[in-house]
């Protein structure tokens, strides 16, 4: 909406977008502070900045992204992360060779895949945030030393293997099994609701 | 476990491999039925038989990918899928001459990608329960219109895009940016926890 240079936005917009009800947004939002103006809206604008700071988001978030296949080739190229201040500074693999697509330059991307033996050095030059896991589960806990040890605070991990880290580090998992074991609970049980966002 | 030929676990066991505690886990399970036996703890093949059965998981899922650019040469070659009872039958693109990796037969995955054009004919043909989409975002809607169009009830949504289907179908989104947007809230907040699985 910002970028269509929308300036105010209802919470039934917002809720009719999100799959939600108006009620439902106005609480959730009202519990961080009040954003909005009865009659009026949300700014779009003020809402924005307010929820990206709420979410620390304001900030440029720099990210290596270790194991270059095919998933890891996918997060270099996502091209989502660059709409939020998500920036991909680094990838590292075993075999260091491995290409990145051709569109890589194109979006800001690392140009080069860099040996994974590199990380620590690395992170510090770079000032990496977040590390991306896309390598086989058997390398992910070794990985996640590598990272922890770099002082890597944040790790997304993609790896279908559980990780652990010090107090101190937060690793969330996406594991594409568990959010399908998710779907199919859901289509077992389905009665008539449309989707897990109503 | 199972695999290992373990007859038991405790509650102690699973709480610790979950990263949560014993008394969540006992209660989480009594949710669904009387699993444990006071002092034994659980029996690894019923209960993983029942969960089986809790999440709809004891019959097999019949899946298809949509879009094989790097995302959905990912899935396709996503072993952990095998693991469940989550099985690849079908591969679409609008640019079908794209190869999948030399890892698919072995894996048991659809051996040649098919022309999105095809998906209403081989949805009934190979009884896809599931499509998994892995487009731009742009595409996102329109395929899942196509998927609703073939009767397939389930969609996993990689495109970053919001997509509504009709009542009766299900949509789970995974968006990257909105689990980075988690981490980094739990980092920006971070004050000695060390996963979001604790």
């Amino acid at each position: 909406m910002d970028e269509k240079g929308e300036k105010t936005v209802s919470s039934a917009l917002l809720a009719k977008i999100c799959g939600r009800n108006a009620a439902q947004i106005r609480k959730d939002l009202a519990y961080f502070g009040e954003f909005g103006f009865r009659g009026v809206g949300y700014s779009v604008k003020d809402l924005l900045n307010n929820i990206k700071k709420i979410l620390g988001s304001n900030k440029e978030w720099r990210m290596a992204v270790i194991g270059v296949g095919n998933l890891g080739s996918a997060l270099l190229s996502y091209k989502d992360f660059l709409k939020q201040n998500y920036k991909i500074v680094a990838a590292f693999d075993i075999d260091p060779p491995k290409v990145i697509g051709r569109l890589s330059e194109k979006l800001g991307k690392p140009a080069e895949v860099l040996h994974i033996s590199r990380v620590n050095e690395v992170a510090k030059e770079r000032k990496i945030d977040i590390g991306l896991i896309a390598t086989p589960p058997s390398e992910a806990q070794g990985v996640a030393n590598l990272l922890v040890e770099a002082g890597i605070r944040g790790i997304l991990n993609f790896a279908p293997a559980q990780i652990t880290v010090p107090i101190g580090f937060v690793v969330k998992d996406v594991f594409f099994t568990t959010i399908l074991d998710n779907l199919v609970y859901l289509l077992s049980t389905e009665t008539g609701d449309s989707s897990d966002r109503k």
